[in-house]
């Protein structure tokens, strides 16, 4: 989606140290919004995109117009079912429905051999994966760490819209997914005791509203009753009017 | 979906003789059935299709199995929205999400550059040529015309279950259709005037119960309020426990 930062730039450079060609897509997406104004408000610093994308060695640059991926009212959709279903899927109805309908469209288009996503988004990550699984969709994709401020905060394109005070607390959401992350390490297998502590953590600062904190199996992206494996720990928060999510993947340090 | 009869023959043959190499996939898809023990009385004569393959000059025929197609539960659809919503959409519900679904699999497992689908499944071809162009698949939809005996009737892998007596009163559908059409080329505007007049024919049918006739726009597929255009007369009917659809594109002589 553009409004380029550290966490696109490790995966271009990844997809660039792994192949003959790379390229980009900046596609703003409008299926995949929700709040009004959400969308009208995404940045989009097309100028200093293509710049940072000709500094990691991208070959092409493909940033349609909203006509040229939606020339006709869109009637297909792709759904991706249970996958979609929680977290994100549950506090933004419609969202994964948008984006597996455009990355698909994209990967039609581009008919990339591999494509890049990052591990911040990982329930998106979650629904392409089974989307190209469940669709034979013949394009490899790859999984790229969460890049991170020295603080712990997950770069977003959205952290750029917190004003200084609220820049300041936001890393409290971090703080709070590594405190679940050592506990489920140190062997709590209660989701319910992880989740009571993380949320005593983010209620801690008041100028943070937790939307949800959820701890879920992957890549099935279903909630579980016991931690007994790999876990995603993931959370949206509300920091004044920006909205910022993170995740971690936790395991019991016993069970490695 | 196999059970290949002169109707395929003819879709072959127009691959051949406008490709370098031709495909055939025989698939008896499961999630496109709906009423319980269709999916198991579907035929699959195999040996005889590789036959017929084989005399039309098909170069490769993909046959997998269910399991090939289904590895793990499909958690992922294509929804073609309002093109599947009336006629075969309203009868069988799900019908066209499990059509558009498995055909865009086959499209990416095959890559074909064009793909041949009959007239014979007007909405059918209409929810994939809308599928093809929302998605951006990379593959030219190509039409062919319904083959018919010479009474009229479409051919169906479904015919073989006919009777002799049933067989005898099939070509009736295609009669009431043909009515219709020669209505409209006559000058009828109003939908109902056309569609009771064909009712009327198919009532003289006691072995004959009809599940649809509708008069709908192509390539929209929604039921027109006034017959202004090219149109599609389209019914689905029962005649005993085999179920037979057919339809024919119309328009006034004066409009041509």
């Amino acid at each position: 989606m553009g409004a380029l930062h550290a966490g696109h730039g490790a995966l271009i450079d990844q997809a660039r140290a792994q192949s003959a060609s790379v390229v980009l897509s900046i596609f703003v997406n409008p299926i995949q919004f929700n709040q009004g104004g959400d969308f009208e408000r995404y940045p989009r610093p097309l100028a200093a995109d293509l710049a940072f994308a000709e500094a990691h060695g991208v070959d092409a640059v493909f940033a349609p117009s909203v006509e040229e991926i939606y020339p006709q009212p869109q009637v297909t959709f792709v759904d991706v079912g249970r996958v979609a279903e929680h977290m994100e899927g549950q506090f933004r109805p419609g969202h994964f429905r948008g984006v597996a309908t455009v990355v698909l469209k994209l990967f039609q288009i581009v008919q990339p051999d591999r494509a890049y996503f990052g591990e911040k988004d990982a329930q998106q990550l979650a629904v392409i994966r089974r989307m190209v699984s469940d669709l034979n969709v013949a394009v490899e994709i790859v999984a790229v760490p969460t890049v991170r401020e020295p603080d712990g905060l997950a770069l977003s394109s959205r952290n750029r819209h917190l004003s200084a005070e609220e820049r300041a607390v936001a890393p409290r959401l971090y703080q709070a997914l590594a405190a679940a992350a050592r506990s489920i390490a140190a062997g709590e297998t209660d989701p319910q005791a992880v989740k009571r502590a993380a949320h005593a953590l983010l209620a801690e600062e008041p100028r943070m509203r937790v939307e949800y904190l959820e701890i879920a199996d992957d890549p099935e992206m279903q909630p579980v009753a016991r931690i007994a494996g790999p876990v995603r720990v993931a959370a949206a928060v509300w920091v004044g009017g920006t909205r910022l999510i993170d995740n971690l993947l936790c395991q019991a340090t016993l069970h490695k």
